[in-house]
This record gives C-alpha cells, sequence and structure tokens, in this order.
C-alpha cells in the first residue's frame, strides 16, 4: 500500500466478460488484488448477483426447473438484476471514486441473449440501456478462448452443467463470436485477450490494459 | 351454453385495470362467467403472476423486505413476469381463439410506474414494448373510484398494506390519475367505468363495453 492514494480515473468502472470457463473470474480476482495493492478502493462484483435481491433473481435465471423461460422474460429478469445492482452498489461507489470490477455485465447479455439467442440485438441493446442508463464501464476486458477448451475446464469445475451451459457448444460458439465482435466495434473501450495462454501471460496482458486505461499498477 | 359457439372477435384479449380496491377482480369474475355462459372459452388470469416463473417474480415484487429496490428493477421484474405470462398462456390462447381476461397489465406498469412513481412515461412505454410485442389488448377496462373509497375496501379485504399499498394515498391519487388519462389518450381501447356504485350496475356498464367490442353477450 503506498502512503499517497493514486489518481483514480474517471468513471473507474471494469468489467470482465467472457464465456464460462474462460478464465475470467481469476482474472478478475488477480486484478483487484493488484489494484489493492496500487493503493485503491476496489469493489468487486459479479453478475447475475451482487445484492440480495439480485442474488434471488439470479437462482431464478440459473435454476433448471424454468426450462419454459422465454427468451423475452431472460432477458428482463436479467436487466432487473442489473438495475439493482447498479443502484445499490455500482452508482454509489463509482461516486464514491472507488474502482469497480465486475465479474459479466451488460455485453454479457448482448452476447448471450442477442448472438448466441435469438433477441434482436436493438432490442437488447434498449433492455440494457433502460437498466444501466449512464452507468457504462469504462474497460471491459474479453478473455477469449474455444469454447471447446472453456467446456473443459468449466466441466472439471462443477460437474452438473447448469441451465445457461446446457445450451451446447454451437449457442457457446455464437456467444464467443459475438464478444470478439464487439472488441470489433467498440475497441477503445473492449479489449480482446487471448485467454488460452497460462494465468501469467494472460495477467501481464490485463494490466497491460488496465495501465492503458489510467490505472497506476506498478510495472511487473 | 349455446349449442353454437359464438363468433370470436379478433384478439380477443381483454384487460382490467383500476387501483387496488377498485372492485376489478370481482367485476373481471363475473365477466369471465358471463362470456362463459355465451359459449366463449375464456382464460382468466391476473398479474404480476399466472404462470409458476412469474408468481415468483410476483412474490419477489410484493415482499416488504426488498424496501430499497430501485424503480428501474421494480419496472423490469413487472415486464419480466409479463413477457413469460405472454409466452406460456396469453399468445398461445389467443392463438386458439380462446378469450383471455386478465387482470392488470401493462396500464398499470404506466399507471404505478410512470403516473405514480418517478420513472419517466417514455421509458416505462419501451419497456412494455420489449415485454408484449404485439400482444396488446383490444379491451381495456378501467374501474374508476376515488383512492380514499378504494383504501377502505382494501383495508376490509385484508389487514397489513403489501408493499405497494404501503406507498400511501398520494401516490394512489396519481396512479388513478394516470387511468383516466389513458382512458382521455385512447378511448376506442380504454373504456372508463365509474366504479363508486353497487356491483350491479357496474357490471351492466361492463356488458355494454363487452358488446361493443363484439361479444355476443345477451342482453340483461
Amino acid at each position: 500500500m503506498l502512503d499517497v492514494a493514486p489518481t483514480v480515473p474517471e468513471l473507474p468502472f471494469i468489467t470482465v466478460e467472457g464465456i464460462d470457463g474462460c478464465g475470467k473470474t481469476t482474472q478478475a480476482a488477480l486484478m483487484v488484488d493488484a489494484l489493492k495493492r496500487a493503493g485503491y478502493a476496489v469493489l468487486a462484483l459479479r453478475e447475475p448477483g451482487g445484492v440480495a435481491l439480485s442474488e434471488k433473481i439470479r437462482a431464478l435465471l440459473l435454476d433448471p426447473a424454468y426450462t419454459e423461460m422465454s427468451d423475452t422474460c431472460e432477458l428482463l429478469l436479467y436487466e432487473a438484476a442489473r438495475a439493482q445492482l447498479v443502484h445499490e452498489r455500482i452508482a454509489p461507489a463509482l461516486a464514491a471514486g472507488t474502482v469497480v470490477v465486475c465479474d459479466r455485465f451488460f455485453d454479457s447479455t448482448t452476447c448471450y441473449q442477442a448472438f448466441g439467442g435469438g433477441l434482436d440485438r436493438a432490442v437488447v441493446g434498449r433492455a440494457n440501456e433502460l437498466a444501466v442508463g449512464a452507468c457504462r464501464p469504462r474497460l471491459t476486458l474479453v478473455f477469449d478462448i474455444d469454447p471447446v477448451d472453456a467446456a473443459a475446464r468449466a466441466a472439471s469445475r462443477d460437474g452438473s452443467p447448469d441451465r445457461m451451459e446446457a445450451k451446447g457448444l454451437a449457442y457457446q460458439e455464437r456467444v464467443a463470436a459475438g464478444f470478439r465482435a464487439l472488441a470489433a466495434e467498440e475497441p477503445d473501450r473492449v479489449k480482446l485477450i487471448d485467454a488460452a495462454r497460462p494465468v501469467e501471460a494472460v495477467f501481464a496482458d490485463v494490466c497491460t490494459c488496465l495501465r492503458g486505461a489510467g490505472f497506476a499498477l506498478a510495472e511487473a
């Protein structure tokens, strides 16, 4: 910890994205540690969830009992959980100068519900906008990995696939392609990181992206 | 029951609306009985709820534990429950020529969240559109009553106010004014009925509205 707190970039909101098994949760934890060591106040969150009400919504979304859930209902539940997380945690933290690191945010909705699922992308975009208003990430790290490799990682982590993971490989491939498309569309905000490498090599790229976004991390 | 089924108007979707205690649930039950006696196949539903997933969402919405629920989260939860109800019950029933009578629908969201609450009406309109798509009611009956009288009815019905009812009289007044505004804006679809009269007198107006919308009810 430094004696003098580092300068906080404007709207210090970072999101990590990618398909299940891409390693984003590990990288988010390493990033939070590095930011704290550099003297930043950091709030780590995950989506869907993060606050009591959103965790309840998350439980509905992941419950295999609701196989009849319509795409639109699923979209709106994700957005409801997101709106509450923004209201209770993200917006207040950002207003206080705290760095927020969120494991998944609205880009997941764009990629899973529009690229992966059957929803129109413009519809998903309007739903995202309803949920977050002005509270948009300044930096989004996408951990890019082949869905076959990601599925192997996810399966070794926990035995039974949840409702999302049960949708199959072709779906995961469309989602992964969606994340790549977002990185191409918004290169200033969305950074694609090759996640098919050892944790340390991936994290070195993460640190480069953080420095590029104005965070004062020590050189490795 | 007639020998020959009556002609079903196109998109036979009827909603009943108004503040709590206005008598709409009683009138909806009478209407369903009358339509069935006239030979219609009728599906009676209520919002929020009506299907297993939407009932779970309804429980979240009405739980007094979530006093910190943001207006946007509340809006999106109502829309999620609605989208699922449309998907599972309303759209399939209408496609089969069944008359659908729903106790509350998207006009409640417009009146409670926009007129009553702090949300922008255009935002609520976009959220309603996301949830229902083309599945819009052809006839909406608004049971208009003074909020003071409605509160007395609601209190005599069940002791403790739920989270919505706890918001106070000024709020209910704004909601009631919203329903009147909708009736003025869309007179072909939204019919305002004076609900401060005996059940039978109110129901006579209901029947007149149904006949006006093309339903073949017997004359009283």
